[in-house]
């Protein structure tokens, strides 16, 4: 199987050579192998894994990219039709057992680190998002019930999942719940044999319905007669579409209806559905409502659900580099063909026009968008190899290290990308000019697609509160000093290499004692809600640090080698510490001014 | 006729309070009826008039806006077909005489004042930009032709566009040559009868063709046999889609036909178009080529279009501002309207939701667009009033002073409002969230509109160019001077109001003091190409400079006066220069250090 690096066009779709960089040259993925649970993997069979991922992801995901767009699915009052080509590649992805890349093998899986299949999977949500979301949302499912579910619960339905003859969704919003989910007001209701009937409505549910596979499996929030108020009086049901017997046999239909589909901006290859669930429109067993089975113990769904959370949260920040990441190779490829005007002050009009990548506007940016991806990238498989080292930590204080610092890098993780891969994806609009703007290339639809990034698996200002609120005052500041300790260690690496490095550490660390300040002045106003108000402003400022520390890191990892590659890198960081980094200054001078300008703003006054 | 400030529920279209703040409040706009031009009207005429256009843009326009986006125009290969809305808005819009708004009384115009025109048509564009341009378009073209056409054009064409019956369209890119104006290949043919003919491919025209009116009327760049190479050798012609007899009567077709229509993002109502002239679909005459009638002299053709361009430029800056006004109104309306969550630390779990305006990250991310988009219209309609001060100057010297602040002004006027517009409309999504991620709501079509207006009529970073190049030191730094000046002259009258408009200004003259040192160095680099390597940090510096004017400017116009809309008025320019003035200091830094990032970086180390 050929890899992208021995081919002669470059991928629009990744980078095969910066993967390659950022796992095995920078973070060292083969080291991992010292571990037990990977003992058994190596370079050469991670690098066959992402071979069979490109080539996948290029033939059978990106190749429906604009189509899954153009004719999204619709809903004729009973079906959900999607294009076919969205199930061929699921199956194709299903066959690979890219479903179950880092389930154990016990349970069939292939037990490959996080890092290795973040990267596997970044081929997919960079070729088709839309069609990879469906596998993403049933992954997201399975190990959910792995780790909370009944060994009847995972053998009904896990192992299908797995082999993708089912899917799986997560049914937790409600038109009156989507950022505050204590507020759902789905019932269960107990029934004789042990099963619960469900009653409720639910809103912008992913995958919640369509005819691929055998049955769909809804993982849902609902509550029991006598739960407490608020999220904790919240529980979780596995209601699948069909009834499945005892022995795997898909049966009768469980009654989960549509009321109807969601018209997206972007992202139109996933149905997003507003599914009734004991509407009436099907009689399981003869009785209302939908069957369902509990998970785990009552009034805990919640919980449960936030763990996978911050799975999704990391998968989000993923989608949203990789989304950006394409729009940039994209523009690049656009950049490098297109010619039009001349160079500044060129004698003859009448001469030949230059590619535009001559021009140093053009420059700018495509080397912003170089900056925003590949540092973005770095940060999301830097969050995959923690939850590598987490899970297979060999003493408490390294897992509770791990833990802290995954903690603060999370929000971060989900945010910044989905900000800055916005700025990213309008850049590569920018380099393509008019055809940009057209429907005949790809840009538009990556622009559409990032947009629900900063939305959806919690707002952008939920993340900033999750980090400052939770993550950071939360835990007594802990989190940040975990943090600061790790980006100290790579400016020491940084300044005993000297030059640029050893300057871009001594700004990256001016700027890392700055924030801690500010977060000890933000803790210690004595008032949350002035404490809180400028969360967001808080959340962007950190991320900006994080990622200007991803530059280092990758700078160090640099080192002193030569070649095209590894002057890009040093240039990208270079952009990153001259143009973004010193952004910060003034985020961080309104926090410390404890800044109450939105606070005091009176809704009368808009 | 009813004025929306007696209405009852706020227009959403746009704010008839702020425009009347900005018009009679601020810009004095009653004292132009000192000016012999404007004598015949006043302020009681322009209410009349502002409250017509309201009334037409808010029933004829914004109620056919989602259908133009969704239904959008079609072509046969033969026909382009609009929906009917279109044509029915329009001709009520020329029926009120709006075509012809700042058009001399003697060539059948109102003569009102640019800046209550450029009022007049915020309401349009606001409404429904898609259906305004065509709307545009011909006023544009009718203008250009009063001014360098010859009586017979005059008579011939511009007449019936401003009745409506014609329409008209600026024909100027072609496929090889977007940005690259120097490289039309276009050609013009003399004829026997001092006719032309015109034969060659146009791309990217907007209104390009349809069947509303008459016909329409081309305004299109072409080249001479004898033209020099470049920007020197391109004349103007008018190239009707139908010859247009002496009477006036309209008749046999001319060779204009369409190689096809684009599909682009947003802005779709408005139908852009592959015209091809002379390509053999008509003979008329019985002659090869499209018939076409010099405009002016040979030769002079681009220097025409760059007359209208800045006229063109200004109102991409207006189309920008009112669609993220727009936006803006739409999810300041859902933020009063949707429950969910509660107050920060609220006691009972179970009791009611509050409406979103309520949290303080929903407030900072309104009062964020209001700053964006009530500056921005401060300074689109400020630029307006100097069109008028321009064209009624009564000696020499004020004359070219107001057009050295109108030289640096366009390019801003132009890009801010089309760089913050996009943020602004991007909040506007945020508010809405999940709902502000459909089709369902129109904040996502606004964010799309606006996506157009940093690409046409010279891109962003073309309009950087062009004002550090050709306005600022092109001109010795003579208008940055008079730019300075005027702030100066604002600054000194806050300062004598004491308190927080002091301190505000006391800001902005800092930064105004640093832009003119850093354009000073820029200018002594002594390298060209490094001087305007940065130039788009260069626009954007300034930019935020030129709106925190705006902002102090209306602060001034408030002075003391109590009520919930000066106290609106005061939060905004609070959050504008608190939260958006001090990102000035990190793009000073980096112009200041004469930073060669972009320009150092090579091609092939992408």
């Amino acid at each position: 199987m050929p890899t992208a690096s021995t081919s002669s066009t470059p991928s629009t779709v990744l980078s095969s050579r910066d993967l390659e960089f950022l796992l095995f040259e920078w973070l060292d993925v083969e080291r991992l192998g010292e571990r037990p649970r990977f003992a058994e993997h190596d370079r050469s069979s991670y690098e066959a894994l992402l071979a069979l991922c490109e080539e996948i992801a290029t033939e059978h995901f990106a190749s429906h990219y604009r189509r899954s767009d153009t004719e999204e699915p619709t809903f004729d009052g009973e079906k959900v039709t999607l294009i076919p080509e969205i199930e061929s590649a699921l199956r194709t992805f299903a066959r690979a057992d890219l479903m179950a890349l880092t389930v154990d093998e016990e349970d069939g899986g292939l037990q490959v680190p996080h890092v290795v299949a973040a990267a596997c999977m970044a081929w997919f949500t960079a070729a088709n998002i839309g069609t990879a979301a469906y596998a993403f949302l049933t992954v997201a499912n399975a190990r959910l019930l792995l780790e909370h579910g009944s060994p009847e619960q995972v053998e009904r339905y896990v192992r299908p999942m797995l082999e993708g003859r089912f899917f799986g969704t997560m049914t937790l919003s409600e038109p009156q719940a989507g950022s505050s989910l204590g507020d759902v007001v789905t019932r269960a209701v107990p029934a004789d044999d042990g099963t619960y009937r469900i009653f409720g409505s639910k809103m912008w549910i992913s995958g919640g319905d369509h005819e691929m596979g055998d049955t769909i499996v809804h993982l849902v929030l609902a509550k029991l007669p006598d739960a407490p108020a608020g999220t904790r009086g919240i529980s979780l049901f596995v209601v699948p579409k069909h009834l499945v017997a005892d022995d795997g046999t898909v049966g009768e239909r469980n009654d989960v209806a549509l009321a109807g589909i969601n018209h997206k901006l972007g992202n139109r290859g996933t149905v997003n559905t507003a599914p009734v669930f004991g509407g009436g429109a099907f009689t399981p067993g003869g009785a209302p409502g939908a069957v369902g089975y509990l998970v785990g113990e009552p009034h805990k769904g919640l919980s449960y659900m936030f763990h996978m959370m911050n799975a999704a949260r990391l998968g989000v920040g993923m989608s949203a580099t990789t989304t950006a990441y394409t729009a940039y190779l994209k523009s690049l490829a656009y950049a490098r063909s297109r010619p039009q005007g001349r160079h500044l002050g060129a004698a003859d009009p009448a001469g030949p026009q230059v590619p535009i990548i001559e021009h140093a506007d053009v420059r700018r940016m495509l080397l912003a968008q170089k900056s925003y991806v590949e540092g973005a990238l770095a940060l999301n498989l830097y969050c995959s190899r923690l939850l590598d080292e987490q899970a297979t930590a060999t003493d408490d204080a390294e897992r509770l290290a791990v833990g802290q610092l995954l903690d603060v890098l999370t929000p971060i993780a989900k945010s910044w990308p989905s900000q800055w891969g916005q700025e990213s994806c309008s850049l590569a609009i920018q380099v393509l000019g008019g055809s940009g703007y057209t429907r005949d290339f790809d840009v538009e639809a990556h622009w559409r697609d990032q947009r629900l990034n900063p939305i959806h698996e919690g707002t952008h200002g939920i993340q900033a509160l999750d980090l400052l609120g939770r993550k950071v005052l939360g835990g007594g500041g802990a989190s940040l000093l975990a943090l600061a300790g790790r980006i100290g260690d790579t400016a020491a690496r940084a300044a005993d290499l000297g030059g640029e490095p050893a300057e871009h550490a001594a700004a990256l660390q001016a700027v890392v004692g700055r924030l801690g300040e500010v977060t000890l002045a933000l803790g210690g106003l004595g008032d949350p809600a002035r404490t809180l108000a400028n969360a967001t402003v808080y959340l962007e400022a950190a991320g900006h640090v994080v990622v200007a520390w991803m530059w280092l890191e990758q700078l160090v990892a640099v080192g002193d080698r030569e070649g095209d590659f590894y002057d890009g890198k040093r240039a990208a960081a270079r952009y990153f510490f001259r143009w973004e980094l010193p952004k910060v200054g003034a985020m961080l001078d309104l926090l410390a001014a404890g800044d109450t300008t939105t606070l005091d703003m009176q809704p009368g006054w808009f």
